[in-house]
């Protein structure tokens, strides 16, 4: 791309580093951004800049905050005591987008993959037990997603857990509804029967 | 979308109103300055800003600039006579990109179309007449879309320019170089066919 003004090229090439966006994509946000006021310009700016440098981790499960402590941590109306262990903030969002969860949440921040490098150790496992032992966890739900990584994850945080008085549950797995038997892998299709639920009335 | 945290649901919005941006895929822009450097965030908001605040219009052909008059219309070695008259500031580099062309420069802003609104009035053109008509041009080479707005944009001009000693030529169209003749649209083939050139040998 021949740009016949530094500042252009410089906030294209800004943009393309992104994930997903190439040059061409960067090039139309940054027209765009012409276009408009300055103002608005500023605003995208500052938004970004305020995120990055006030945002921090949850002290207890590792999610995104303002605070110390996250806002789903810190509400007395939710059950400290039912955990629902996910491997991203986006799996948290997801599952708050759904509304029918009202405990608490430990984002591991990924799943243990050897082949990607990561193992338990960079992973917020050790937190999770702490947590366990020191308050008052009834139980855990792991909603991790189901890949060879994501029940390797599972298996070794259920190991870790073996002693503690705590009851481990997974995410119900099975064809998807609305979705079309015939399209349903076999592996799902196969488990979701041989996982067979008695049948009831939903009121 | 249920956010944890202001800053990030600000952070996402920003993103979310470029255009061409969901939510989604801003989540995913968000998320990777999270996880990146301050330093990294840092640099793409002010690449940005001073893109804003810096870049100027050029006054001699309205193409992007960071001075007064743009690197093409500064350059010497540019034949000044001959002047390609574009939409916009993309075709400049899509033109440029082709190295064809060592001419400058007049970027319209658009093209007229009543049905948006858009009149000669909204236009440079009365900035390109006033360069015809004070400085040393030769020729210029409408670089306009074939669509009827563009045609009528045209037209528009070379009634303006009718009284001055300018040749005006429009870019050649014709069937695309690696394009295949069945695939080629009605109007385009038809118009290849009476508009023939006599053959040469490319040497």
């Amino acid at each position: 791309m021949n740009f016949s003004s530094k500042l252009l090229e410089e906030a294209v090439n800004a943009f393309a580093s992104l994930p997903g966006i190439g040059k061409k994509t960067a090039l139309r946000l940054v027209l765009h951004l012409c276009k408009g006021e300055l103002e608005n310009s500023e605003t995208f700016a500052n938004a970004i800049l305020n995120m990055r440098r006030g945002i921090k981790s949850c002290s207890k499960c590792h999610n995104l905050s303002d605070e110390e402590v996250c806002v789903i941590c810190r509400d007395q109306r939710r059950e400290q005591g039912v955990i629902c262990v996910v491997e991203s903030i986006r799996d948290v969002m997801a599952i708050e987008d759904t509304g029918q969860f009202r405990g608490v949440y430990h984002v591991l921040g990924g799943v243990i993959s050897p082949l990607e490098g990561v193992g338990p150790g960079e992973l917020n496992i050790d937190s999770l037990v702490q947590r366990i032992q020191t308050g008052e966890v009834r139980e855990i739900i792991m909603a991790i997603s189901p890949t060879i990584e994501g029940e390797t994850t599972i298996f070794f945080i259920s190991k870790k857990l073996r002693d503690l008085p705590v009851q481990i549950s997974t995410i119900a797995r099975g064809v998807s509804f609305g979705g079309e038997l015939e399209y349903a892998d076999e592996l799902t299709l196969g488990r979701s029967i041989t996982a067979r639920v008695p049948y009831r009335n939903v009121d």
